[in-house]
């Protein structure tokens, strides 16, 4: 019987990144890229398209974009917060534009200066921009701090339904819901997903979760009991949270593929080679803490992939 | 509504410790027991009785049991794996007894030099002695290395189930299964305890998780769909693998118990007296590494414990 398949993205040159006080020379993102690619890892968030100055991390996103275009097997995605950016990442060759919406008015503020109705009015924007050119580039909108928000606490989940809502009504090919902060819980992420996805039906097809809380894997389970067969993750766990030094990001791309691949889905990914993608990735960023547990523990005795 | 309750076991004391190369002074593992006993925490796996010429760490067993037990609220259970230690252990007043019968013949022949069929034995004469008594003391077996072991990699199913149903014949009042060395995946979890409970019912209570491979949380989730209500952790996530450098052990309580209230099951510890007790714990054992993610990342602006 053929496995399920599930989609794993790897985010970590995006939201891994991002944190990070020192800009990784694009050089050894592509070398990050090459590694993990080697793995069979499809499907990358490959960079941010925002202003240099606001993040110089990301000066180089058209680079990096085209250097992963050349291997026309991978679906290479990159954030855009607003139509200048999309229309760069665009120009650069994406596959797929992620539009972060946040269901939480205080870090939408905080994040964009805009409010979640002034962002979901933006992806409409981007939509038609796209639809002006002749383009196959999706759009894709996560709806960020759908669990919980470090500046407002709760974030009603009618609220996310409503913004979700908005974001399909604007003409967003697909979307997710993330979990910003790493507040959600297992319960909670079955509740939201159903529910969206009663509003909006097979377009949500995504989760974004942070490990913030040791949650993630657990919210995983969760999402993927709702349908969810795409989940974004960052290669050894790289990333943290603004708010709380020492705090851990994304869940840890490894122990996901382990996780996914021990529960018999199957993600196209060799374990043991994510491992070693993993190994070059430390050495390209010396010092550096990172967060999955398998690379130290090592792939079980008993794994299949 | 009043919210389901759910059972939290410390084992760090015990299963934390162990694999520390230094002793912890009792006088230290009493202000660890105090610390998280004031976040309401009631059970403490607090020791293992073995020969201190094995593992030092242990020495003080019978001393730090009995200062536990001058709190009559707390459940007490320690370690024994044979008739010797359940004997001393008794005598030294636990309030339950934890036998660990490995499913994995070589994981048991390593560990404890007999096969698991000695061991459901040895299980008889641990119940026949406290029968033999006119003490109340519960035994309780966990069935080790039931996902996988990394000496002979796969368990038969088949075999944890013999096993599990041998302890319950042998006398065992509750049991367990426990994933020794952090190779179980949800889907695994679900099936196992749900073929354990079909072979023995309610005798079967408690799961025992390594978060070696960052698989915890989510296991915990797919053992609370089987019914499961009372967890093994242990304060950030001390303790490690020894045939894995590195690598971590237990679930840490902390997250576990930030997890399990946030999905609305009630523990009976506030969860932010239980990170003080885990800072307390980490200035004991200065240089120490920890694996709990919550104390670092903080209590969530909209968490209700």
């Amino acid at each position: 019987m053929p496995r399920e398949k599930v989609t794993v993205v790897e985010v970590g040159l995006r939201d891994g990144l991002q944190m990070l006080p020192k800009t990784m020379p694009t050089a050894n993102k592509v070398a990050w890229l090459e590694a993990e690619r080697a793995s069979g890892v499809q499907h990358f968030e490959a960079a941010s398209f925002v202003p240099p100055k606001l993040l110089p991390q990301m000066a180089d996103a058209a680079a990096v974009v085209r250097h992963a275009k050349r291997h026309s097997d991978l679906m290479v995605s990159a954030l855009v917060p607003n139509l200048k950016g999309a229309l760069a990442a665009m120009e650069a060759g994406v596959d797929m534009l992620v539009v972060p919406v946040s269901a939480s008015e205080g870090h939408s503020r905080a994040n964009v200066r805009r409010t979640p109705d002034e962002m979901v009015m933006e992806v409409r924007r981007i939509c038609e921009a796209r639809d002006g050119t002749n383009r196959s580039t999706k759009i894709y909108t996560g709806v960020a701090t759908a669990f919980g928000c470090t500046i407002q606490g709760g974030v009603s989940e009618d609220e996310v339904v409503r913004i979700a809502s908005g974001c399909v009504e604007a003409g967003a090919d697909e979307i997710g819901l993330a979990d910003t902060v790493g507040y959600a819980n297992p319960v909670q992420v079955r509740r939201l997903f159903d529910k969206v996805k009663k509003a909006v039906g097979a377009r949500i097809n995504s989760a974004h979760f942070h490990d913030t809380r040791g949650t993630g894997l657990a919210n995983v389970v969760a999402a993927l009991n709702s349908g969810i067969r795409s989940f974004d993750a960052s290669l050894g766990g790289l990333g943290g949270c603004p708010y709380a030094p020492g705090a851990s990001g994304n869940i840890a791309t490894e122990d996901l593929v382990f996780m996914l691949e021990a529960m018999g889905l199957d993600t196209g990914i060799r374990l043991d080679g994510l491992i070693e993608a993993q190994r070059t990735l430390s050495t390209l960023l010396p010092g550096q803490t990172f967060y999955g547990k398998v690379a130290a523990a090592g792939v079980p005795k008993n794994h299949m992939s």
